[in-house]
């Protein structure tokens, strides 16, 4: 079988969510190539050794130019901070890799249309890593939209909701800084719900938002701090220079009416991440937390019989789910990178497009960018 | 005991909810004067007779004008729609009566500003019916509120959603005509989220808001139509003139950040009102189609343990649920209309104040304004 | 209109539900007859008087067996404790007295089986008040039985779970000594469950049971001590002489393999009565502190699309809905005694019979002793 | 680091899950010896080589006897359907092999008694894998039943539902015949919750049990047929020698009160393992189909504050999860073998015993036995 060889640059949280995900693509599902953990990049030689071995990268390396020009390297899947989103994924495309980008796209709008020139020219595989699209759940939503079970779509009601940094002793880890991440949870998780928004209800003309930041000035962590459970410094404090939440309205071009609510102050929820949509022939619902679960209304069901129908998406019918377990057996998080896994390597072996890629992530920022602007100017803004 | 003249001006809907409560509320409750239906006021006799006998109501009267100014009458029962609250509500204070006035307040804030200064000037009770605050689950919400359980709020994330006009050949009802119903599901629902959020939130400053009008024309309703299930006349339409959802984002005066949505076209959802408060200390969901039911986190309950904890509000601890029924045995919606006949009542006999009240319903116009207003001009707009 | 004539005997928490179920019956629904509440009966005069003038029975009466051979008399409403049912409806029935019988049928088996007989020869109308075959959703999920949704009926499971007594310092109220309540929860939850049973499977022919006394002796009651929270006498203490939790096995006459669980010991639980009907084309389940919803699972959905719906009975489609409120409005407990009241007039006034009667409570009895045999011997009985 | 060199027989459904194990074990789990995938046995060559490929196992084999008895091998993992556990079991335990045995443990209680023995003589570690008592959501329960929280246990409900078999069509496999799998749901499910109750609660002392066959003949399975969604031969079928479903009540030691319901006929139950315990000072519920959540009532939250809790058991502070991801992002089925992996290795390296073993799987069949013979006899059976 045609090997594809996959270099990782980041091993982070997201650097072990992908390795994951190249293993185990390969042992549940038939795929059309075989990729190989090659090599592995980060800073800190040390850990970086030891994420490789523990996930059997062959080889590693400290610096990621050098990595993303290497003859022998098929793939460059980037799952470092967004901040290097835009310098890696050019280089990767201009070195003809095909690229498995974590989200979001990246800084700024402007680095994202860069990055999808550049990739369009280079003719690679770009891939922009909205996991959440490959939630059989969510899959199923999709199916029941595309075969007319929800009609026209009235309203998108989308919000992703955290609460890990409500706490003001949390503290300024880059999340919580503009240079580094671009925004808080506006570009964070509301960036998720635009990407299932555009997948499930379609683009979005305008929109009106509003900002808030609640702690304004935070410890600094302390050296190699974790990310969701840092220590911090002492007693030197930075400012603060993202939102702490993000709600934003949205005019759908097909006529919807819309919300986008994400949260990083949403006491008691830890990833939840849903969605609610009407239509004039039904409705779907969706958390994040009951990831295997869609929730169903269909007015064909008739006076008085109608009602939400929760849907365990976990039959063999179920899109990647034969590949697992019986019904009723359910999937984790993790599961989703493997889906994304199995769908980039076919597209690779079959040179095919895949989605969500770099256009729908330049799409994606045109919105955030839309959202902030009209957060600071109190307009709404045509996207 | 004391008894107090009601005169009840409105025979439909609203006419039943609130002849049941001023029943129902002597029965179940000891109250501190004794209310007696005295005459209900209509304009069709027929319909009004029989209304009156079924109820109890000892009398009745075709023009209300008459009826405001009874010398036998304490109190006006505003029951009939809002295009009429204004003239009613303004003419009993000015006659002395105390006014008991259905929601949504008026037409416009201006008219909601002059009905509260006469009744500021009459010395009158006036209150509001905002039905929803005197729900058990919601008091305890405001309790846990008070008591600090949720600490610093952070978000209020309100919705109100039914879907009865969905479907294209539903008429041309009042509901759906400007100059009768002054908006749509703005002044109707998000109404009723705007009086939950200032009583367990506070105040709001700023909002923006989008608005949609998905079917812009509609059969006109045959004559007499009942509210919720209209026949049609036949070929004649007319246009729809009001919004069919709005969307609202607000900033509150304490920092919190708020949303409101209320769509008649959320298929699948028929009194669909939802609350979420952030805070930090703990959160607050409430959802009316469970109305007995609060869920309450705290973070009080250590790591590990903490969780939405669903509170089955029907403990003889609960406002009003002593007069009721045993733990577990719940009640319904018509039973927040006798809570509210019971606080009025108390209010009156005692020469007090009750809230909501037309202070309230001015302050809630005045932001209802400000939505359609950003609505209109897409600027978000100070309160 | 005709007039019926009501006696209650009976004025605490069952004669509060029936008296407010005689009224609200007649402002709600449009009865063939109208019932007059013509006489209250009870045994201490202070209490019965107020009783009586607050809910409008126009005369009192402290000796029932007057009461029952009035002239004046139609109906005989018996909401005293089940020690006197027998006596109570038996000479109300030889009076030709049309019977209206809170449940549980009686202390025995033969008291009820002594009951039938009477009332089947005086040629009344007699009804046993299993008042949750009268809420909407019960009625749907009969509906959906009838119309083959659910197919062959392979499995019940009823649990019926309360937790009122689990404090120690409880007092050995009436319900907990045998020779005034026959059984605990047995006969009290368990009789509930087995008439939903009864009424959407069918016959039971045999069980198996256990139960269980957690607390053995309880501090007496307080003189005039209220039924649910109970001040105690002090020191002195009883032995309780019923179960404190009763579950029980059961094979149906159509194949079905049930189950049924009642406690007063589920922490948690207050009227936590629920089902769930499993069968070869559908299933439903049922929790009646959620009583305004049916789920309602369809294999008719297909591969994949399968799910518990939940159906919020409140449409006027629905039983008994179309009296009340709009879709989404829900109603409480108290109203499914006001649809007893309905059917019971309509069976009276047009000489029908009504179910559940005493030929039911005889079945029922029947069960619950061979339930209370299985427990005691250790063998499965047949019915 | 020591190695430890694993046999795995059988390489369907289980060989999956627990190759699975083997290897997640290592990577997100700093384990005290290593796993080695060394060798992987079946009968038949073809699937088994593709399987030990796909997984890693470095050798095959297709005799077991061969295997147990290899010199290189320390763990065997018995991934086999129960009629074979016995043979195997002791074999490896006679060759001195630490014992992976899949559930349930036995074709009968003496094959149980004898695999106990051999195993115990040998002093190897054995263990019974009833994985879910490695969810983390339950370990959190047996946390908060070990600090107090729940008390004096007056109830388990305990119920395993599926309804894979409800079809008449659906093939006589090896499931439904009692020479290969000893019994039906009853052996297959509750097994699994007499494991959860005994690990929760306590012993058992007696039970009283029904069962029920609803299909008495089935067509035969084509040769090779799947489990799950097997084939047919065509024509010719076979008697169903297992129960479809068991029913059963229970006495605990400690004297609570519990039932047992397993059943292949529950529509629209995929793998719904849930449990209810209620206790003196709280109560827990549990289901599988949303494993990482646990439900909590506790009665320290006061009078009116009280509610079952929804705890995301996704906490760096529950069990096993700091391994895995952040909060709110789920873990699935899988994910328990691999905490039994974790487990078992560290039992094998500290030479320490592991529970569930063989001596509780010895407990387990005389429960299942008593169980059986009750439904057999209609007797209540002293276990």
């Amino acid at each position: 079988m045609t090997e594809l060889n996959v270099a990782i640059i980041g091993h982070q949280f997201m650097g072990k969510a992908h390795s994951n995900a190249w293993r185990q693509a390969q042992t549940f599902f038939d795929l059309p190539a075989k990729p190989v953990l090659k090599v592995a990049c980060g800073r800190r030689e040390e850990p970086l050794k030891a994420f490789a071995e523990n996930w059997g990268w062959e080889e590693t390396e400290t610096d990621w130019r050098k990595v993303v020009e290497r003859d022998d390297v098929d793939i460059v899947d980037v799952a470092v901070p967004q901040n290097l989103h835009h310098d890696v994924a050019v280089a990767a495309a201009k070195a003809g890799k095909h690229v498995f980008l974590e989200k979001p796209m990246s800084l700024s709008l402007a680095e994202a249309e860069e990055m999808l020139s550049v990739a369009e020219a280079a003719g690679v595989v770009h891939y922009l890593n909205h996991n959440y699209r490959r939630t059989p759940a969510v899959r199923l939503a999709r199916q029941l939209i595309d075969e007319g079970e929800i009609g026209r779509i009235f309203h998108w009601r989308g919000a992703y909701l955290q609460d890990w940094i409500s706490d003001p002793s949390f503290p300024l880890t880059w999340h919580l800084q503009a240079d580094k991440a671009g925004s808080g949870p506006h570009g964070d998780l509301n960036s998720h719900s635009i990407d299932l928004a555009r997948y499930l209800v379609g683009e979005i003309d305008s929109v009106c938002a509003m900002t808030r930041t609640f702690i304004e000035e935070r410890p600094l962590p302390s050296e190699g701090a974790a990310t969701f459970k840092g220590g911090t410094s002492g007693t030197e404090t930075g400012k603060v220079t993202v939102e702490d939440a993000a709600f934003m309205l949205a005019s759908f071009a097909n006529g919807a009416l819309g919300s986008f609510e994400a949260s990083r102050f949403a006491t008691g929820r830890k990833n939840y991440n849903t969605f609610e949509i009407y239509g004039s022939n039904g409705a779907l619902l969706f958390n994040l937390e009951r990831m295997n679960e869609l929730e169903f209304l269909s007015k064909k069901d008739g006076d008085g019989r109608q009602g939400f129908r929760t849907i365990l998406a976990t039959e063999a019918s179920h899109d990647y789910i034969a590949n697992w377990w019986p019904p009723g057996h359910i999937i984790g998080y993790e599961h989703e990178f493997v889906h994304a896994v199995v769908d980039f390597v076919d597209a690779v072996a079959n040179k095919t497009a895949i989605a969500p890629n770099f256009a729908d992530g330049v799409a994606e920022m045109r919105i955030i960018a839309a959202g902030l602007e009209s957060a600071a100017t109190g307009q709404r803004v045509t996207v």
